[in-house]
């Protein structure tokens, strides 16, 4: 189907003429991208994209969860074994396996993100299916050898301005480094994420936090620990990182003595409990929070999956294979040690996402509206879809405003989906607000002034982009 | 009032015209009714319904708990004592009673169903009130003296194609037999519900495992008791059975090596604790699970409802009688054991009901969305609305799709409101469907293959039908 | 923004002008405000207000919350530190401060409640901010000096037929007394809120308790206690009291054996454990509803929210300063101690409100539309506004119906926010009601039967007005 201008309107017609006239104002402001997952390799290295199953298929777990939950094989899928046995290596075979079963999106953004990359990208209007997977396929194919189609090119083609990704606490950062020194204007930004040496229940914790104070020149106690945090995230800050990205279980946060956080510091390092794993991420959210008051890093938290819940899955392909499932996450009492420590300083910026929307209205708005250190992050994950960013505002506005939200976030790792997303973000904010307008519950140039606001200035102000 | 062709149609001019479209070529499928608990005897014996309060009122924990949260008395309805006092017998009494209260249930589904019925079947467009009670009551009582309005002269004039009904694992279905053996054309499946023989809490549970095991010609152990329930499933299966189903306070499951299950058996059969009771029906929905691959039937768990929550009432009255009350249900770690087991097993159908709304989004749509095993079930018992079916799709679609859904279940006792129900729920699909394409998120040649599927290929297909 | 006559009406053309209609006839029905808190002393002593920011900005808890978000310092807001240490006095700098932040307002109830007391009472039709806002101060400031502005002459401008206050068991009503005594003739009635006196988890617990007894003239011990809840309930009933509040953190209660009871009222006299202090809250709600039953005054319940969740804000400024959150609240188990002993006694009304909208539909709209004594309040506190309202016809219509609901409550502080309140709770529900008429779920003659009994009778009979 050909892109509708008029998609993800308002179908009322008054609020669908406002909405028009609000998106018009907005769909060419450029891309802020304050969090999401591509790879910095793309824009050091500037290598063309393999084919197209490799884009868009073997990639995405939105993709293949939702084949492999109508009995496709991820071997065929061509997602890799861990064990490294074969999978299917050919890349239209897979891409013919996603076109027979590209019906299973009707529905989903995933359909929309994709075709709105076939569109804008590659000039293709057609519906995949089985008649045309071939001729498609080829298409793509041979448009992916342009020089038009390599990262930097896409990145000017896409409007980004600037673009974050997801780093490891000990990441060396070269990627980003030789970007820098390319001379090339594009603007990548890393984000300090440490889970890996904050998370003690991991198998590989203590070999991470070793390779962590060696990295970072500290002694492997719980001071040097601390310290090393401040080294890498001085690292990542010099490189441009304005954000650190925390991914929990839960919201829990813990504020203990600095004693009791060394004994606890100690008893994970040598085996740990489930209790001791939760306290010490706890405790770190907090300590993180305190670095950012220090160090100015705008501090995210991403918390509620239940990580890898296909135990055969998880041996056979590892993680983020699509079998993350959310739980429900509460912050009231969770987030009080931090915030009692830190949510009247106006240096924090904490940013709060959820998979659990049932805490939007009863829990993160009240929240943020009322901690001066507290921001909402917008829909998240399986929520990043035109009715969950509808319920997002419809749920969050009346008691957060639109002033404690950060704007819109792509959170993904499909270079191609990225302004597909930002497109779908825009029109569902402009359509929520053109109903605000139609209404009579704004003004109309008050609405403008959001819309500018949501799709631009709030993430720029937020992330310190 | 005279049922409108566009009620439960979108509101908006362009959608509703769409909806129109697609519900034009769905409206006279046949109805496909895989889960419900009409009495078999009906179509055995094909006798005449009693007067209209039997039909209408009696039997519908719909209808008289709304009475009865008004201060209507159960006895004033006709509602069976438990111990035999007599309660009112005048079913015209009775149905001035309804009459009069009858603005209670403005705004409800059941309003909805009981004007079609009215209106479909007896041809009677008036609201009722008061003043009208008597002679529509009148109406109703000449009708149902008539062939016509026989058992298997409305199953013909609802257009059914086949219904299931729900069975006690110890039922001898000599009703099923009976029509089987009758020469009729209808079809009347059995599902196997063997909740009296899994549910330790019941004060009857030793018995019913007696009785269980000596009709299946098995032993007293637990080994024997599995094999029981293999006998009866086969029984079942002989006589059309498809599915089984599960009612249980929570969806947990477990999945207990041998002889700890064995062990556990051996304990709830003495006095049980309600730990042990919870744990016997974990773990029996994972043996199910394992009987499913073996014999194929498709598996159903309808978690979630306190039932019985009105002690006084439960002593007077007796079980279903409108005070059974949902709870609070999570899936994540609940079906864990079972899904660890058999949830990559493509043999393996298992669909999910909720209660708990708040699950759709967060937990139910994702498992759905990833598990070969998994399917979600139509919005269930207070959420078969048209509300609650907005929305189940609006909640789960943007992750799960349409065909990780299985079509409609009616799940009544009321056989007038089946067509009612199917009709309601076709409309609203259909609604669902026609906004998806009047904002461009789906072609309109699309959602007419999404809305035939919707109304009678996905039950077909997932209860095997 | 000049206040449109659609506003908050449905954008559907069709919808729109059967919402028309319907507000049409219950704009002008007179206000019944059976539970808030304006100051008993408006009304006896009937003085002029003091200046707009002392109106608008310092008592309103909405309002400054939201400008605290965003780092505005609550004492450049003119609230009073519990130190009594300065801070703005200046009202024109309060006032200015809160224009240059009105954007922040843009899509909150808060926003729409000034404009309509603007307009309505003030005459000005221009939206607030940095340019106009000395020129508004002023005009407001005028005209505050005028008579037509005293508490009594406001209650008449605005329809008023019987207003509530909440007062402490202690409480006096001395200006209950005084507005008795006047000979004027507004109705304003008090409400008896025991909780300083059911709440052993405050610090001033046991003061609370020897003043209430003293007052009382009973004795300190539990049965003396309880007599002193009937002899103040008959106090405050003789002054026109109809009703009974109770804000709790959850909806627990317990109904213990008599001398269980009285041991528990002498432990938490003593040093209270927490949960001693929940367990004594919970034992009184069924004390209350027991006594309900007796002398007739009906019962609510305001579950579910974490007060003063900010200490180190609460050290400074006192409770009720925008920092208490909702917590996840649940009713099925928690309120069955009670409804056990009393949910089938038709004397009883026991309204019910929560924080938690996800109980709407799972728990509170299935045990109001089974229990006789149970009735729903309207969407509460966050949730009053023009979402919250709508998902909460949504959420409990098609179980509870309307009639197991009571009408609106403005529960407020800002006395000229009252008409605005109600005003957008008649819209809402006209609107509510109009889309069931447009897609033919309900006759338009209902809807206007239903409009009138919402916008006015359902309030009147429920709290006995």
């Amino acid at each position: 189907m050909a892109l509708h201008p008029d998609r993800l309107f308002p179908i009322e017609v008054d609020a669908r003429v406002i909405a028009r006239r609000l998106f018009n104002t907005v769909e060419s402001l450029p891309i802020i991208s304050p969090h999401g997952h591509t790879d910095p390799r793309w824009y050091a290295n500037d290598d063309a994209f393999a084919d197209p199953a490799s884009l868009f298929v073997k990639p995405d777990h939105y993709i293949f969860r939702m084949l492999y939950s109508q009995g496709v094989k991820l071997e065929h899928l061509g997602v890799p074994r861990q064990d490294g046995r074969p999978v299917e290596a050919d890349g239209r075979k897979i891409w013919r396996l996603f076109a027979k079963y590209f019906h299973l999106f009707r529905g989903t953004p995933s359909r929309l993100w994709f075709e709105h990359a076939m569109e804008t990208v590659f000039g293709i209007e057609d519906r995949l299916d089985e008649t045309n997977a071939d001729a498609i396929y080829d298409r793509i194919a041979s448009r992916l050898a342009e020089p038009s189609m390599r990262p930097r090119a896409l990145y000017k083609q896409f409007n980004i301005e600037v673009i974050s990704t997801t780093d490891a606490a000990t990441d060396e950062l070269s990627e980003h480094d030789a970007i820098l020194s390319s001379g090339w204007d594009g603007r990548v930004v890393p984000a300090y994420r440490p889970d890996a040496v904050v998370d003690a229940s991991r198998a590989d914790f203590l070999a991470n936090v070793e390779d962590f104070v060696a990295l970072a020149g500290t002694r492997l106690d719980y001071q040097g620990y601390l310290e090393a945090h401040r080294v890498r995230r001085a690292y990542f800050k010099q490189r441009g990182a304005t954000s650190t990205d925390h991914g929990h279980p839960n919201a829990r946060t813990a504020d203990l003595p600095s004693s009791q956080a060394s004994a606890l510091f100690e008893r994970v390092l040598k085996g740990v409990s489930p209790d001791d794993a939760d306290l010490f991420r706890a405790q770190m959210l907090t300590e993180m929070a305190r670095m950012s008051v220090d160090d100015g890093l705008v501090m995210q938290i991403h918390p509620g999956s239940y990580r890898n819940h296909n135990p055969s899955l998880f041996r056979a392909f590892g993680t983020d294979k699509g079998a993350d499932i959310p739980r429900s996450t509460s912050y009231v009492e969770e987030l009080k040690p931090l915030l009692d420590a830190l949510g009247n300083d106006p240096r924090l910026t904490l940013i709060l996402f959820t998979l659990d929307e049932t805490s939007y209205s009863r829990e993160l708005a009240p929240l943020a509206g009322h901690y001066p250190a507290l921001r909402l992050g917008p829909a998240w994950w399986f929520h990043d879809s035109p009715e969950g960013m509808r319920r997002f505002r419809e749920l969050t506005t009346e008691t957060a405003g639109f002033y404690n939200t950060v704007g819109f976030n792509d959170d993904t790792r499909a270079y191609l989906s990225i302004p597909a997303r930002h497109d779908m973000a825009r029109r569902v904010d402009c359509a929520f607000l053109a109903r605000l307008v139609a209404d009579h519950r704004l003004d109309e140039d008050e609405a403008h002034e959001i819309a500018h606001d949501l799709a631009y200035r709030l993430a720029k102000r937020a992330y310190k982009l």
